[in-house]
């Protein structure tokens, strides 16, 4: 069982990583972000939970991996790196208020001779604590830290060939996801039953590539909780005149492909429907905009203009990019489409555009995973962009 | 939609968290903990990606909610807070490398004249990033901190009746996840197929109580991937003659069970039945064993000396607190079943017993959730302790 993909690809990776390593005066980088590693290394395992990471120190070839014992094995069946680069910490140091795992990592780095260099760390990382943040300072009186938190997400916007195709057949189990979920979600259904045969469609995938555990669990929202973002189902059935908002992605070997659709049971109100086409004629619009050179931000006040003489508010960013990534999330953090980010669209960068409305009055979602391609962009999923009405 | 238990159940957490701030000498707790929140306000968003939390002064009745905008009527749908204790941050703090949310933190500590107190912060805590705690030090320069990881942790791990009661739940439904677990994999069926009906058991529930979304996807490894802890499916089939590895939890309303669980596929060699019996009788001991008033570090001791004579070496802790909990994992960390755990067992404590061994040469789950009983202890869900042969 190799690492997903073949070392070549691994070692361009890191070479671009060491470029910006360079440009930014970090000679050695602690990545402990689960989706960086996995980008760096192939490591793929659930067990971010405790403190794990890659070190990779500037003039060398591979990053060490470290995290616990039980893990280890995981690590030797999941990357590409030699057994030497694989270090793992006793299960003393797991949840103990008096062994730090980072201790371990500092260890690693005097043995190395690395204590004097500048450390780029991910400091707004979820799995990079405060306090593993607070040991490393205080262990380490002689580094200079750097904030890294962008580093590995900069160079991870632009996907790789490889790792198209991966999103693309991530974008083919969302397909099949949504076709389920339109299909399960009805009056008289429970709630958690049609969330059920989404969760199973999203595992098992298509016949040709199994599904993969999305970095969020699917979002299934009805009535008055679609009033707001983020809530899951209940175990109530769904009834009579009511909206349905779905956030759902398909994930192939940790790589995803996100979407937003509306279902609504019964004759939906014409303000409902008026967004609906909004919408729908909005995203032709925004599609045809969307090309290599393109900043975030005039997308987003593309998207503004194209719905303008709507009423329609939406506040907050509409889109961010998207790819490899761990729970709790699968949005990378590098670009969002909103105002301020002048991050240049270039070929492979992959977007969620999602400028989906929350509110107490009424809520609609409608997204769309795109591809940067070389002149323009293209959606990776093939949903039909409407109210879905039963 | 109310919260999920009564009001008076949150008063009384809060009461006794303020019991331990006021030992702690902690002033104010800021609580960032997903499980957390929801323990003291009922908050249910998958929203944890975003920096959130809970504001409590130890002399108000309430925490402050606070969270980013798309967010808000979440909170308004799922807490018991008042309106004016919900406070939410625009957009444009979301992912910035300009504008941190905790700045918006440090304003609402102004503006209620909170900051010359003693601030706990969860220091060790997934979603309280090392970034939060330098923004926040930077900008409260008369504030004291105190690492306040565990001390919700410390209350949670007694659990309430009405707690036990959706453990209970969470509990039927793992026992019916477990069944179709065990039905489904066979030699010619794919990992993901299997893991897909896993899914669809976790989340559909029992015909009275609906699943809600484990903290961890299914663990099912299979050959060579059974080596290690924490790797999950693959798109292949599985095959004759090899060990399957199962952690699957049954979740109601955010409530845990967690189970291990292994499956042979033929005919399983001598060793792996013999250690499926040295496990089995262990656990009949240990269970005899664990009552009230036995320390976490007794009862891993005493699992050494159930199985010694046996040739079983088990490093790693043998077990962890659970209930309440958001990913990436349904683990508490208050107390571990290992060496230097001086946690003393108390009733309606719930503990995930799990000694099992992830190795080179074999592997094999067999684990418990278990509740300690006025006198004892019972098992929470009823599944054979075996090696399923199939």
């Amino acid at each position: 069982m190799p690492p997903v993909f073949n070392i070549a690809e691994y070692k361009e990776r890191i070479s671009k990583i060491k470029d910006r390593m360079n440009r930014e005066g970090i000679e050695v980088l602690l990545s402990s972000g689960p989706a960086n590693m996995n980008y760096l290394s192939g490591y793929d395992g659930k067990s971010f939970y405790v403190p794990q990471g890659l070190i990779l120190n500037i003039d060398e070839e591979q990053p060490i991996w470290f995290g616990r014992g039980i893990d280890s094995n995981g690590a030797r069946l999941t990357t590409w790196l030699k057994e030497e680069n694989i270090r793992a910490y006793s299960d003393d140091f797991v949840q103990s208020s008096i062994k730090h795992p980072m201790n371990f990592v500092v260890d690693i780095l005097k043995e190395k001779g690395w204590i004097d260099k500048t450390l780029g760390v991910e400091m707004d990382q979820w799995y990079f604590t405060a306090r593993c943040f607070t040991v490393l300072k205080e262990k380490l009186p002689n580094t200079v830290f750097k904030d890294a938190t962008l580093l590995v997400d900069i160079v991870k916007q632009i996907k790789s060939e490889n790792e198209i195709i991966y999103i693309k057949r991530a974008a083919q189990i969302l397909e099949r996801v949504m076709q389920v979920a339109i299909e399960s979600i009805d009056v008289g259904i429970r709630q958690c039953d049609a969330a059920a045969n989404i969760c199973h469609a999203q595992t098992s995938g298509t016949n040709k590539y199994g599904g993969d555990y999305p970095s969020g669990p699917p979002i299934v929202q009805a009535r008055e909780r679609a009033s707001t973002a983020h809530l899951t189902w209940t175990d109530e059935k769904f009834q009579r005149d009511e909206v349905v908002l779905l956030e759902l992605s398909g994930c192939y070997k940790r790589y995803h492909c996100p979407m937003n659709r509306t279902v609504y049971l019964g004759n939906p109100p014409d303000k409902l429907k008026y967004v609906a086409k909004t919408f729908a004629e909005g995203f032709d619009k925004i599609l045809d905009f969307i090309k290599p050179g393109v900043t975030c931000e005039a997308v987003e006040e593309y998207w503004r203009k194209a719905i303008a003489g709507s009423d329609i508010v939406k506040e907050a960013r509409i889109g961010y990019s998207f790819g490899v990534a761990y729970p709790p999330a699968w949005a990378e953090g590098a670009a969002s489409l909103r105002p301020g980010d002048k991050t240049v669209l270039k070929q492979n960068m992959t977007f969620h555009v999602i400028p989906s409305i929350w509110q107490k009055d009424y809520s609609f979602g409608m997204s769309e995973a795109i591809r940067i391609t070389a002149d323009g962009c293209e959606t990776l999923a093939n949903v039909t962009r409407r109210l879905f009405v039963k």
